[in-house]
């Protein structure tokens, strides 16, 4: 730790702004780095409780120089919330943090969402820079600006686009992160590679059949960097593209409605984010086959893709689907009340279907709940 | 009332978006005008108790072919809350608004500014139209693309920049304002006088010194519509050339530093944000009299401005000037905890200062509790 070996940088470039994503070991105490980034004297570091305990002090040490303030909030999707958004103003106000104060999320997407809301909105707008210490923060939520809290009917349904100012990923805070949280992550992943298809779907295939998703040892970091850049590069294609997902950034929601009914019908308490989405991405891959694109073929492929990574890919019984489908009816991408999937005519050609039926998406659901291939 | 007489339209150029603002009689009820700022089929309009009863079927009638959908908040400055943001989710949840909703602020500053930042946020940004129906929003609020609610420790400081997708101001509304408002409506217009100087200066003076800042007949509509496009173009001009206030932009806020910090006292209670305002620019002339810049003689010029609309220069004694100053400290606009004031060098020549110290600011909220010439 330490020093940063193997620096990688990444440069997201957006209409009226760029920064930078970089990828390295050590980042989290490479104060030269993390300097050159704030402009005032102050800081403001948002995490939980899980990396406070882990990280924090490494930040704080890096930032002698300047007054910082810290919150720790609750761990877990339940606390992207109003009440923890206000609990960063209070403090904020509290601590009398001004416009040229610079907030720093560590932690991963929920930390980062909220942060990332709160630096949006914040005496209009303060800047924000991303630690992200898991790995699906690291490949996605950290990248685009997207920022949020949940409503209790529906995620991320009180947000912004917001950049952040910088983006630090230390691969050496993976080293900690708990394997359901391991495998979770490479459901974006997957979905990555679902989208853009070709090399990095072949080396993807080969890397989850060596078992990367289920240990994360030190050996494989050059590889894990690796990784990390390339889906760094595909989400910033997307983001510089159509930064206000007017248009082809919305491909990105690949499984996500279905991932987002999910999570919202059992309040976040029954998966993390990546295993919704691996359902979701099931989904997707069932509604593409029903739709005439995907073959049977392709099917079994992204099921055998879950399965390396040892993600769920079925509804539980529990799950009332009535329910679940008037959730999915409210989604953001409904249009003129017109039911919206991303779906899949092949890997790397994914496009925005407007043509589902409710009694299409009925049969699907009850399809994803039977299972199939097992 | 019904046709748009003597239409007038600006247009507020800025890098990623341009809008229109109309100026007319008779544009609430224009239907055609106002849907051709309307893309989905969903509409939301926000409005409270005061204007509701007065302007609101005018809006709906003009509105039959759309999903409209109203929420009626309490009136005042007190209601630019949280509370009052989360009913605004809320209502827009539970009836289902999608991305493509377009959201409709009826009303003046306060609705403007809550509707502008539940557009802003809501689903991470959706369409909308502001209709401000005072004199004060028609002038200044609903120009810019500042939108807030206020936090308990101080006003605006939860916000974002998001502009409208067009403004229409039907100067018919202005018939009903309650004299109260119409005169606090003045001390934008005069800070627009001071800021600018010149041709305006004098314009406005004279305009003044005619009454009609106590007195709105129907016969004042075109020198009316003459006056607010003068002062939307002087607004659009300090917008267009720093939309996100990284400059020059700041100088619009003289007066604004100690007027926020008299609401924010005073809880939004005891003057309205107008009346703030004419304090506030006393207390900026006061200061810029004491920096050395503004002469005695220039000091009573701002001073009879004021008068002249029958507006409020003196803090009264009731109020406890070290917690005023202690909320001055602070504002949005401290840089590295060092206090900076919008002055003036003279009349049309304004300037962001970082000299005034604690004790200057003091003797000068003390000689403005005194008060002089009366």
């Amino acid at each position: 730790m330490g020093n940063s070996n193997g620096l990688r940088q990444l440069d997201v470039e957006l209409p009226l702004m760029n920064y930078p994503i970089f990828i390295g070991s050590g980042l989290l105490s490479d104060e030269n780095l993390l300097m050159r980034y704030i402009k005032g004297n102050q800081v403001f570091i948002i995490t939980n409780e899980i990396i406070a305990p882990l990280y924090l002090k490494q930040v704080q040490h890096a930032l002698l120089n300047y007054q910082v303030d810290t919150l720790i909030l609750n761990d877990g999707e339940y606390y992207k919330s109003k009440t923890s958004l206000f609990q960063i103003y209070d403090a904020l106000m509290n601590a009398k943090h001004h416009r040229d104060t610079t907030i720093i999320a560590l932690g991963g997407g929920v930390i980062g969402d909220l942060a990332g809301f709160a630096a949006a909105t914040y005496q209009r707008g303060v800047k924000y820079i991303q630690l992200p210490t898991t790995l699906l923060s690291q490949v996605d939520a950290s990248i685009g600006g997207k920022t949020a809290i949940n409503h209790p009917m529906g995620k991320n349904m009180i947000g912004a686009f917001y950049q952040p100012h910088a983006v630090l990923m230390d691969v050496n805070t993976l080293q900690t992160l708990p394997v359901r949280e391991w495998k979770a992550s490479f459901s974006e992943i997957i979905k990555y590679g679902l989208l853009v298809g070709g090399d990095f779907l072949v080396f993807l295939t080969k890397l989850l059949q060596t078992g990367i998703a289920t240990n994360n040892s030190v050996d494989t970091q050059t590889v894990l960097m690796d990784l990390i850049m390339q889906c760094c590069r595909i989400k910033a294609d997307f983001v510089e593209a159509d930064q206000f997902e007017t248009g082809r950034r919305v491909l990105l929601n690949l499984g996500h409605t279905v991932a987002h009914a999910l999570e919202t019908i059992t309040h976040y308490q029954t998966w993390l984010h990546g295993e919704a989405v691996a359902i979701g991405l099931y989904c997707a891959a069932l509604l593409s086959h029903q739709s005439g694109h995907l073959s049977e073929e392709e099917l079994k492929q992204v099921d055998s893709l879950l399965v390396c990574a040892q993600l769920p890919r079925r509804i539980p019984h529990s799950i009332n689907l009535l329910e679940l489908m008037s959730i999915i009816m409210a989604d953001k991408k409904i249009k003129n009340k017109q039911l919206r999937f991303v779906l899949m005519k092949s890997f790397g050609e994914c496009y925005l279907d407007s043509q589902v039926t409710e009694e299409g998406l009925h049969q699907v659901l009850l399809r994803a709940v039977e299972g199939e291939f097992e």
